[in-house]
C-alpha cells in the first residue's frame, strides 16, 4: 500500500495546523521534518485548515470531502484544535468529536501512541522521579469515546444522559497484541494493564482475558495489572517501574496526562495516532492543546510537535531519522537554560540545526 | 430522625472490619472514637464480619437481612474488603459491586467525601507541593459505576461489552448542591467541576448546565471547570488552586488517590460516604484497601482510619469531638519520626492518648 514506503521516494504529508499555538508549532515541526528527511525522500505537504477558526467562519468541522482528501496522504500532522475556552459559538465537543475524535475513529487509529521519559535537564513535579522511561498504548477507537449514548428530557429536572463505553474483543485483542509486540521489542520486556476490573466488570472482562490470551503469544514479556486508581499512586511514587502501558481510550486519556505531567509537562509529549495495519495514514500530534490564551505570541514550546515528527518518522519507516530527530532534542532540552526564554521558532531553528548539522 | 442526633444519648455504629490490614486498622479507630465521644454520648458497636473471608468461607457477600440491620444504625465504620489479589475463587467485582457499592447504593450515599491536605511533617512525593487544602465532592451514586452495561459472545473472538454510565438531573444536582454548600463554608469559597465535557458531552452537558444552575445560588463562590485530563497536571503541578472539587463516580475514583498520592499517601486518606439528606446510616473509611500482603503484622498505618472517624463524628453532629481527633492525627503527625517504624496498636495509643490528653 501507499501509507508506509520505508524506501525513496515522495510521501505525502496532510498538514493540520489547527487553531492557537497549533500554527505555531506546526512550523516549527516542518522545519525539522526538511532537514531530517533523508536525502531520497521528498515531503509533499498539502495544509489543511481545519479547526475552531474555520469552523467559526464557515460553519463546517470536518467535510467529507477533506477527509477523503487527506485520506490519500502517506500521514498527517496536526498541531492543535480548539477555540476560547467557552466560546458561546463553539458548542462543546464539536471539534473534538467532529474533527479530531472523528479523524480518529475514522482512520482506524487504534494505537495512540503516548511515549513518556524524563530527558536529561528536564525538571520533574517529582522530588524523585527516578529513570522514566515508559510508552502509555491507548485504545484509540472504543471505550467511552465512541459517542454511544444520549440523553431524555435534555434541560429539565428529569434529564437523564448516559454514555456507553464500548469494549469488542475484535477492538481490544489487536490493541493488547500491539502493545505486547512493543514490549517485546524494549529491553525491559514488561506490560501492564490498567483497567478498573473490580467495578467495570464487563470490559474488565474483556481487557483482562484477552490479555491473558495475547499473553502466551508472548512468552518473553512480563503481565502486570493494575486499577486506574492504583496507577495514579504508582505514577507519583514509582513511576519508573513502568514498561508498556496498556488501556482503554478514557483511561489512556487520564494517565498519559498525569505521565506528561510528571516527566516535565505536556510541552514535552508527543503523540501518534496510529493504524498498524497501516490501510489509512497515521497521525502525529502533541498532546497539549491549542492555549489560545498565549497564541500567536511565540511563546509556544514547540518540543512536543517536534517529537511528533520523530514519531512520524519512525512510523513511515525512516528510523534512522526518527532517532536523528529525537536525539536532537534530547541535546536541546539538555542543554536549555531555564532562565531563559527562547520563542518558538529559537527552539525550531535549534533544533533543526541540530538535526542538519 | 434517628440517624443524626448532635445530643446526647446512645449512638448505633455498625462496624465492619473486612479483610486483612482493615481488622487492624479499626482496632485503632474504635479505639480513639472511644476516648474521643462527649461525655453524654454512648456508641454501641455492632460488629459485622463480611468480605472476602466470609464469602470464601459461606458464599454470602451481603445478605438482605444483614443490610437491613446495618439500615437501623447511625452510621457505619468500615475497614477494608478484598482478599489476596488473582484469588480464583475470588471473581473481580464480587465484592466491590456486591458489597461496598452495594452498601453505597442502597443507603444512597450519594456524597463520596475525600479531604485531602498536606499536613506539616508529611512528606509529598511532589518537590513543591505548596499549601495544600481541598476536598473532592465525588458523586455516589451514578456514573459508570451503576452496573449497567453487559456483555455478549462473551469469551469468544466476538465479544461485546458495554458499560453505561448513567447521569440524571436529580443525581447531579443534588451533589453539585452539596458540593457548593462546603465550597461556602470554607475561606476561599472555590468549587471546581471537573468532567470531560468535549467527549463525554451527554453527562458533561448535565454536569455543566447543573453546576451553572445551582451556582446561582452560591453567588459568593467562584465556579471553575477543568477536563479530568488537566486535573491531573495541575493535581501535580499547581494542586494548591483546588478548594472543592466536584467530580463524577469514576472521576472521582481517579482523581482521588491521585490527591492522596500527592498529601503524603493513601494510608492517611480518610473518607465519608454520606447521604446528606440523613435519612440511612452514612459510612466511614480509609481510601486504601486490604492490603493483604500485610495483613496481621501490625505494619499498616491506622491514620486514615482515625481520620475517617473525624469525618464520622462531625457528620453526626459532634463537630468539636471531630476536630479533637483531627488535631491529635496532625500532632502525631508532626512529630512522626520516619526513621522509626511504629506498629499499628502503637499508633492508635498514641493518637489516643493525645485525644484524651
Ligand atoms: C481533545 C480531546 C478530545 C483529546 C482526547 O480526549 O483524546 C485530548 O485530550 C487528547 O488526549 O488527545
Ligand atoms: C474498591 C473500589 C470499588 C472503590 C471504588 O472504586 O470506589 C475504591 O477504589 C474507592 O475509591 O473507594
Amino acid at each position: 500500500d501507499s501509507h508506509a514506503s520505508p524506501s525513496g521516494g515522495t510521501l505525502k504529508l496532510a498538514v493540520i495546523p489547527g487553531d492557537g499555538i497549533g500554527q505555531e508549532v506546526t512550523a516549527e515541526a516542518l522545519k525539522v521534518l526538511e532537514v531530517a528527511a533523508p536525502a531520497d525522500v521528498k515531503f509533499e505537504t498539502t495544509r489543511y485548515d481545519l479547526g475552531a477558526e474555520r469552523y467559526l467562519a464557515t460553519g463546517e468541522v470536518l467535510p467529507d470531502s477533506v477527509l477523503a482528501e487527506i485520506r490519500e496522504h502517506d500521514a498527517i500532522l496536526l498541531g492543535a484544535v480548539g477555540g476560547k475556552p467557552n466560546d458561546p459559538n463553539l458548542p462543546p465537543g464539536i471539534l473534538e468529536r467532529g474533527l479530531l475524535l472523528r479523524l480518529r475513529f475514522e482512520l482506524d487509529h487504534y494505537v495512540n501512541l503516548r511515549p513518556s521519559r524524563i530527558f536529561p535537564g528536564v525538571v520533574s513535579p517529582l522530588a524523585n522521579p527516578g529513570d522514566v522511561d515508559f510508552v502509555v498504548v491507548r485504545e484509540g477507537t472504543e471505550g467511552p469515546y465512541t459517542g454511544n449514548g444520549g440523553a431524555l428530557r435534555v434541560g429539565t429536572p428529569h434529564e437523564i444522559a448516559t454514555e456507553v463505553s464500548v469494549n469488542t474483543a475484535f477492538g481490544v485483542e489487536r490493541v493488547v497484541r500491539d502493545a505486547f509486540s512493543r514490549a517485546q521489542r524494549r529491553p525491559r520486556q514488561k506490560l501492564t494493564l490498567v483497567h478498573k476490573t473490580n467495578v467495570l466488570v464487563n470490559a474488565g472482562a474483556v481487557w483482562w482475558r484477552l490479555t491473558q490470551e495475547v499473553a502466551r503469544e508472548f512468552p518473553e514479556v512480563t503481565v502486570d495489572y493494575m486499577h486506574v486508581d492504583a496507577a495514579m499512586i504508582f505514577m507519583t511514587t514509582d513511576p519508573s517501574r513502568f514498561d508498556v502501558i496498556v488501556t482503554d481510550n478514557l483511561f489512556g486519556d487520564i494517565i498519559t496526562d498525569l505521565a506528561a505531567a510528571i516527566t516535565g509537562g505536556i510541552g514535552l509529549a508527543a503523540s501518534g495516532n496510529v493504524n498498524p495495519d497501516r490501510t489509512t495514514p497515521s497521525m502525529f500530534e502533541p498532546v497539549h492543546g491549542s492555549a489560545p490564551d498565549i497564541a500567536g505570541q511565540q511563546k509556544a514550546d514547540p518540543t512536543a510537535a517536534i517529537l511528533s515528527v520523530s514519531l512520524l518518522l519512525d512510523h513511515l519507516g525512516h528510523t534512522e531519522a526518527a532517532a536523528v530527530v529525537e536525539a536532537a532534542v534530547i541535546a536541546d532540552l539538555a542543554e536549555r537554560d531555564v532562565a531563559t526564554t527562547r520563542r518558538t521558532a529559537e527552539v525550531g531553528d535549534a533544533i533543526a540545526a541540530r538535526v542538519g548539522g
